[in-house]
């Protein structure tokens, strides 16, 4: 298939490279003329305008955005509009928000243009050799192009999910599991390393990952961490977050799902970024005030 | 190795097996006849009396324990100190808490009988096809056993985690961090039922089991859970437990650790086991109270 790729960062550089070893044709965008260049060497067209991009593709157009989720996938939706006809199609592959891509999927509609919303897992390596992708959307708009996600994806790692934003829907809720698992996994290490044992992290880790019930890829890449840095030594316990967990939550709280682990994982995220808490200094003022406890002064 | 096996339950039988497949003598004790019949059809010999099975063992008798963890353990204990001499090592392969494994050490070690602490993880088919085993003792206790530990377990499977105690310790940790990646997973997989997608869930986890970053072997046991009943409508939601979550943030609290995950993960678990919560009553009695909210009457 011909397809029209916009956003040639990590994930989707990687994405068009695989798409080109499984011998599909692409054009690639962005605004950054290296990035451009560079895919170019590994066989794609290139260009730096959109009209270029639309320009190169056949009808029935395929663009596929591999954007930062947020408005800019509306500004580079609203930038298509004068361009694109009916029977096109728009592939959101980044991380955006599933209720922005029911509105998205709506609006576009409207003006017979397919929607699909893609959400892609398994990390740079995922996209480069095989990623897992679920993929909401119309069943007409999604059918010529199954060939294609099953292309990107390893075995099996493809699932078309249903109606417009269920696939980003599925890719969040993906996202807040990963995060209560990243949180269980890092506790029962901070458990093991302020124990009285004098544990090998890296060879504890190792020995989980082969036959142990919580063998997993997370287990394999914190088994990788310790190889290159025996006790984390060399970096801050600051978790930062892209924004999954939190919509997680809040699709929770409005569902009325309880759901304290992922809830806490967030939590713990927020809290690894404070130095201090104030929070903190309350607590303590009111030991202080009851109990007359001691307080930590600045 | 001619080792003598105290426990032929569902793990115990499966690890003798698993022995007899390695080449190992095994020696089978059970208070229940019908196991020892059924452990001698597999090839190994079987008794009905620790006497027996002390008596059918070279010297430096190893004595392999795999029964519930508690007092029952500190009771078999007893029984073999009248006819356990100097040299023989004692293994407890069960879920025994470490800091009982560090006594049972010392305690035996008075009377120049090693112990040995051995968690086992990886479930009945681990046990007879491979396990992970996490071993804890001292070194020229263990050092004639690894073999033994690394016949059991799949490759890479087995790890010497150092002293006496260590071994319990880190398979406690291990089961910790499994709650909190169970409780992970299912909390997503309500956020996914409760939502306005009708989703399948089994092909849900089986896509996420194929590139997924998290992909698992609780996510491929999740996939086979909703292969047999789809929407689990066979089964409560009731959690139940078996202590080593609840020794997990025991030992978490006193450590200084915080383990909120792990620590909600058993609260989840206990909740569930409520049907309504007095606590509940509470909270609805002072909304009552304090801003006339209506209640549930019971």
């Amino acid at each position: 298939m011909h397809i029209g790729f916009i956003g040639l960062g990590k994930m989707g550089y990687n994405l068009v490279v695989n798409l080109l070893r499984h011998k599909h044709t692409v054009v690639g965008y962005d605004i950054n003329q290296s990035l451009v260049d560079a895919i170019k060497t590994e066989g794609a067209e290139g260009v730096t305008a959109l009209a270029d991009l639309y320009n190169a593709l056949p009808e029935k157009r395929v663009l596929w955005l591999m954007i930062p989720a947020g408005p800019l996938v509306d500004t580079v939706i609203e930038q298509l509009l004068p361009l694109v006809q009916p029977g096109d199609v728009i592939i959101d592959g980044g991380n955006s928000h599933y209720q922005d891509s029911v509105r998205r999927h709506a609006y576009l509609k409207e003006k017979g243009v397919g929607f699909l919303d893609c959400g892609t897992s398994g990390g740079i390596s995922g996209a480069l050799n095989g990623a897992c992708t679920m993929v909401g959307g119309d069943p007409d708009v999604i059918e010529p192009l199954h060939e294609v996600f099953r292309d990107i994806s390893v075995e099996d790692g493809y699932l078309y999910t249903g109606p417009a934003g269920s696939g980003h829907f599925v890719k969040m809720v993906h996202n807040g599991i990963e995060y209560g698992m990243m949180q269980s996994i890092a506790e029962g290490f901070e458990v093991l390393q302020k124990s009285q044992f004098p544990l090998d992290f890296e060879a504890v880790a190792k020995m989980w990952n082969h036959g142990s019930v919580i063998r997993s890829w997370l287990m394999e890449l914190t088994e990788n961490a310790f190889r290159k840095d025996a006790k984390l030594d060399e970096i801050k316990g600051r978790m930062f977050s892209s924004g999954e967990g939190k919509w997680t939550l809040e699709t929770a709280l409005d569902l009325g799902v309880p759901t304290p682990v992922i809830a806490l994982s967030l939590l713990m995220r927020y809290r690894s970024l404070q130095d201090d808490t104030f929070s903190g200094k309350v607590v303590a003022a009111l030991r202080n005030e009851f109990g007359g406890h001691a307080v930590a002064k600045n």
